[in-house]
């Protein structure tokens, strides 16, 4: 791909320049020229001489020079044809801003384009959007009329109109940019492909992307967990909308793609380590919090006021945040009692008092910033009558040049603190209108660095499976147009990709049912009761025709399975019965977990975990990931679980194996990966016992995808 | 209490008015002086003639003509005399400004001000406060440099250093108060008797408050619900810090008071209905909402915008606030596509698309106030090359003052958008900088509205309980020095407050316990099984003795009792057995809850409800109510448990009995009511049965508080 074409053209063609002011093909070649760029600008229309002082040309192959970049705002249909005109000029980036494609309902002219861009290696941003932005060097490539400041975030945008937006919000927080791209409808550089190029890329140091849709959940996952690792980690900020089912339906008709359900993104976010803002002022708290400071472990904040009530507010936010109050050292707080009034709090959160000068700030400021407890520090003022609101902006400043660890701000007010968050927002500190925002921020920061710190993990795989049974037994049942395995087969399926199992076996007679039980016993080296159940492939609801039986003890398993047998033979009289299935019944000192498999839509395949029973069900308490699964991966789904203290043992309960769980997460994460023809899988419920003493599958079921061929 | 001297004075003395700029004394009579106060003012000082061209008094005494209102900023222990000279003068109101009370530690002080106030009837505001404001009348009585508009909003706030920031954010927003409150240390006049005020004065629509610490929830509770019903309803906005512990032991340092845990002020605002604002942000998006538009129900939102992104992003935000997007009528429909372009979106959220000019959004606008199916208007604009913001802005005002609905506006951007939006603050729009808090400020607008019209509920109260039995079983125990009633007697006081129990008795023979048994079945009209548990004041664990017996027939109960009293006498010699308890065993088909007890200090007696078992165990889902409960509240209380579906019957399971179990929180609530000396109580579990099956007690333990005489 040649984003060097794309982002640093050194002669760009603009087919579509226009002399009519407030349209786009204008707006772009005014926006090229008179904001700074300083390569080469060929217009291109046949009705114009000059625009901006360049001459226009009249078709693409009048150019006289090579060109890196063609920019294409002219009919959707005549798309196609420009792009391979300005290709054979050499360009092997461009940009469609033109709509009329899909979201008009003509997906097939942009598979056209889709298909010339990668015929001639072309690197296509669009169509259907607002443009790029790189200021660096000075080059608006899009029709938003605002050149941003330039920076370290990369930001890419799904609606173009959400640009023009961002843009005046960024210049107001002095939030600079790496590259801006509005991608319009992917119909070839997407987001996953921009992730991968701005790992490479020095300038940028945070990601933020507005997306409406995504696709490939896995590569999602497996780009972002690389960009968000090691030292120069670079986090990436996600704001997805269409997350409720109207969200989705808007989307539907906006730009004609069809949303997954939250779920599915919930998921992906958690497992890739993205970000996820909530809202677009949350966005913009996370951007300025990780682009506006150096990645360092922030645990204990100390809160700086001169007013009691917005430090306890903050205080509030600090906790709920995850982060917890600075304890100061004890010479911090001589230091700060030096100069202080008494009634002032020397303690975290320090309150400065209402008639603190700009200097108080300085020098608790400058106090602070050598306390090896702090780890970073959330500056409040009010407005009151003796506030030096600039001098004290000043302090913030020169603590946050020279402090070596993040000092946010939040001066409360509006027009009256106005200058002093001018001061501080251009000289690259993180403010917020409102102090519990910034809290939320350094949470989130801290927890980014924490994660950024993690060990590799590598994904789930075992060797002891026998991938080649389960491909005979789906391979027969394709034969015979079967695509449901209820129990016993689903059983099999499980037991060989080597889930624990109860012990159990079919037995033909009552003398064989007894001599099973007799070996399960001698295999187990202990006593066990066992369960019996009808086989017959013409009863339906064993229960229903009396064929279930539970805690049969060996000694009795001969009559009682005679019993068994007669009764349904009462009950059921044109039934074929083929014998009993005699099984160990299960512990009773586990916890029940249902797993199971669900696919998202274009994103892939997600394994559930889930705790069982009643209560669970009602709250829909389960956690997802998408396969491939890593350690990392399936330890994080059992853990989020909101139950799953349970697993810790409680009520004088022994510690649950979560050992085995995760590994059967694993393997079931493998078996789906192996058979992507499987379309629902239930194992409901696992037992998980205490630990060392593994799990166990007590029933299952599987469904196979019909159309499979 | 004098509020009309308070809030309306005609003359005013400010003893302690000061010369020295940049000090309380002197910002007090400046700001009464220059900002348009126009009755009669008396500096108090002896040290001035002449303070901003008003004579200056040496004494209290002094001063020629009757005063209303006394302002006092002087040191702290002359701070009673004053009130009192100034009561001599005719001041039936003070605001005392000075610190150096209890949250310096001086209590004794702070307590004979009060009485002071007591003795005299002086309604009293502070100490240790900013003082208030009255734009109604110009009248700004603290040290507060800014005079906000005048509006309909009254605001609390238990910090004063927060005003300062308050007025600032009001003024840019346009936010006009009623009245503006600091309270400081509330020695006499709290929240509480404010409310009450509010309650009557007509210039107040909505109350803010920031508190940090409150009193007595019952009266707060009755005060808010009175405030927030019928058609002139009257929203009451809280933001309460200290939530978390550490945020607590911030305010402990800062005004000197012990705040609740956070369980207990969540239950005091779902009771009393306030609405809870959980940041300074939420804080004024609520307040702009309810007092700048009419309270009117809203369920179905239509959302216009210029920008696809945006509208989905306030979709999920409108869908996620618990409303609805409106579907429009059809004629609406028709009317917006006569004169919109083609390529917009005509259904909810409508997309007038970016080169919408003010026109267009005039149009669009005039049809949807039509519309009958739209509650609300949500107004998006993002800054694009055609967009004309100024006129856009009128069009919203102009939609906002004739429309007849709420209509809100997010103009998405800072300085481009900002003329805009100072264009609709001014004319009394509701607007938020990010569009998301418009729609979640609508949602809380539209649950008030809900909460405004909905039924009176009454006290639950049952005449059928035994309320002397439980005083004689109390009278009794306190003579004994017993604090502790375990499972039999603990059942014997529910019993006097006809909670439903498992028919029991105590059988001191085998023959006895067959014909009680027998008994049992005869009154039941149904067969049952028993449970049998040793009595003997010897035996501390009845299991452990072999002393419980389940599940046995009234057939077998002669023998089985033989057997339970031989087993125990050979297991515990030296116990003297008084016979074994015969008790119904508890149906199988019901939900398990834990009713219990209590004490929020400073606050009053909560009621609690949880659903029983491990799972929610684990998840705490319980919820709480202050006695005295209605059955609204009580009904509350279970609909608000997170796992409360459970109680509708899940898994083929028949609905719960609910009506039954509100009734027992009924009782219990008179139970506590009654006794105030029943420090715990624990019915654990309750069963709730089957709809018209009622509850039963299983088990229930009762501890008095061992310091009550």
């Amino acid at each position: 791909m040649s984003y060097e074409a794309l982002f640093y053209p050194k002669s760009i063609a603009i087919i579509g320049a226009s002399r009519n002011i407030k349209t786009v093909g204008n707006d772009v070649i005014k926006n090229l020229v008179t904001q700074g760029y300083t390569g080469n600008l060929f217009p291109v229309n046949p009705k114009a001489d000059i625009l901006y002082g360049k001459k226009v040309y009249p078709t693409v192959q009048e150019i006289p020079e090579r060109i890196d970049l063609a920019i294409i705002a002219i009919p959707a249909q005549f798309v196609p044809d420009a792009l391979v005109q300005a290709n054979e000029k050499g360009a092997t980036a461009a940009i469609v801003i033109s709509a009329g494609f899909k979201e008009a309902g003509n997906a097939d002219l942009e598979n056209q384009v889709a298909q010339v861009c990668q015929e001639r290696n072309i690197t296509l941003i669009g169509p259907n959007c607002l443009g790029i932005i790189n200021p660096e060097i000075k080059m608006n490539a899009s029709f938003a009329g605002v050149m941003p400041i330039e920076g370290s975030v990369a930001f890419v945008s799904q609606s173009g109109a959400l640009c023009t937006a961002v843009l005046d919000y960024a210049l107001d927080l002095h939030v600079g940019f790496s590259k801006f791209i509005s991608t319009g409808n992917k119909a070839v550089i997407d987001e996953l492909a921009l992730l991968k190029y701005f790992a490479q890329d020095e300038k940028t140091k945070v990601i933020a992307l507005y997306v409406e849709q995504l696709e490939n959940a896995p590569e999602l996952i497996s780009a972002v967990k690389e960009l968000s690792l090691g030292e120069h980690a670079k986090p990436v900020v996600i704001l997805k909308s269409g997350t409720t089912q109207e969200g989705s339906s808007a989307i539907a008709s906006h730009t004609g793609s069809l949303a997954g359900g939250d779920t599915a993104y919930e998921a992906l976010f958690a497992q890739a380590g993205v970000i996820r803002a909530h809202t677009i002022g949350e966005l913009f708290d996370y951007v300025q919090v990780f682009s506006k400071n150096k990645l360092v472990p922030v645990e204990n904040i100390t809160i700086v006021t001169n007013a009691g009530g917005p430090g306890v507010l903050t205080t509030d936010a600090v906790i709920n945040s995850g982060l917890h109050l600075a304890k100061l050292e004890e010479s911090t707080i001589h230091k700060l009692q030096e100069f202080l009034p008494k009634a002032a709090n020397t303690h975290n959160p320090i309150d400065v008092l209402g008639d603190a000068v700009g200097e108080t700030y300085q020098k608790t400021l400058d106090i602070l910033v050598q306390d090896a407890n702090t780890d970073a520090i959330l500056v409040l003022l009010t407005p009151q009558s003796m506030t030096e609101i600039r001098k004290t902006a000043h302090a913030v400043v020169h603590s946050h040049y020279y402090g070596n660890k993040p000092v946010l701000a939040s001066f409360m007010g509006q027009e009256t603190v106005h200058p002093g968050m001018k001061i501080m927002q251009e000289a690259g500190v993180t403010t917020t209108t409102f102090p519990e925002a910034a809290a939320k921020a350094l949470g989130v920061f801290s927890k980014f660095q924490k994660y950024s710190v993690r060990e590799k993990s590598e994904v789930l795989k075992f060797d002891d499976v026998d991938k080649q049974k389960v491909a005979d037994i789906f391979a027969q049942a394709k034969q015979n147009g079967k695509t449901s395995f209820p129990e016993a087969e689903a059983l099999e399926i499980l037991q060989a990709y080597k889930f624990p199992m109860l012990k159990s076996k079919q037995a033909k007679s009552a003398a064989e049912a007894e001599t099973i039980a007799k070996n399960i016993v001698a295999e187990l080296g202990s006593e066990t009761t066992f369960a019996m159940k009808i086989v017959s492939q013409d009863i339906l609801h064993k229960s229903d025709v009396g064929g279930v039986m539970l805690n049969v003890t060996a000694k009795e398993i001969k009559e009682k399975s005679q019993e068994l047998m007669a009764r349904v033979a009462r009950n059921a009289p044109n039934a074929k019965l083929d014998g009993v299935l005699v099984m160990q019944m299960a512990p009773k000192n586990g916890v029940e977990v249902i797993l199971g498999v669900s696919k998202a839509p274009g994103l892939g395949t997600m394994v559930m975990v889930g705790l069982g029973g009643i209560y669970v069900e009602v709250l829909k308490d389960v956690s997802f990931g998408y396969v491939p699964i890593t350690k990392n991966d399936a330890n994080r789904m059992v853990t989020s679980l909101k139950s799953a203290k349970i697993f810790e043992g409680v009520r004088g309960a022994k510690p649950s194996d979560i050992d085995m769980l995760v590994e059967s997460i694993g393997r079931l994460a493998q078996l789906v990966l192996d058979f992507p023809e499987i379309s629902e899988l239930d194992i409901n419920p696992l037992l998980v016992l205490p630990k060392e003493e593994g799990v166990r599958v007590l029933d299952a079921r599987v469904l196979l995808e019909s159309h499979v061929s």
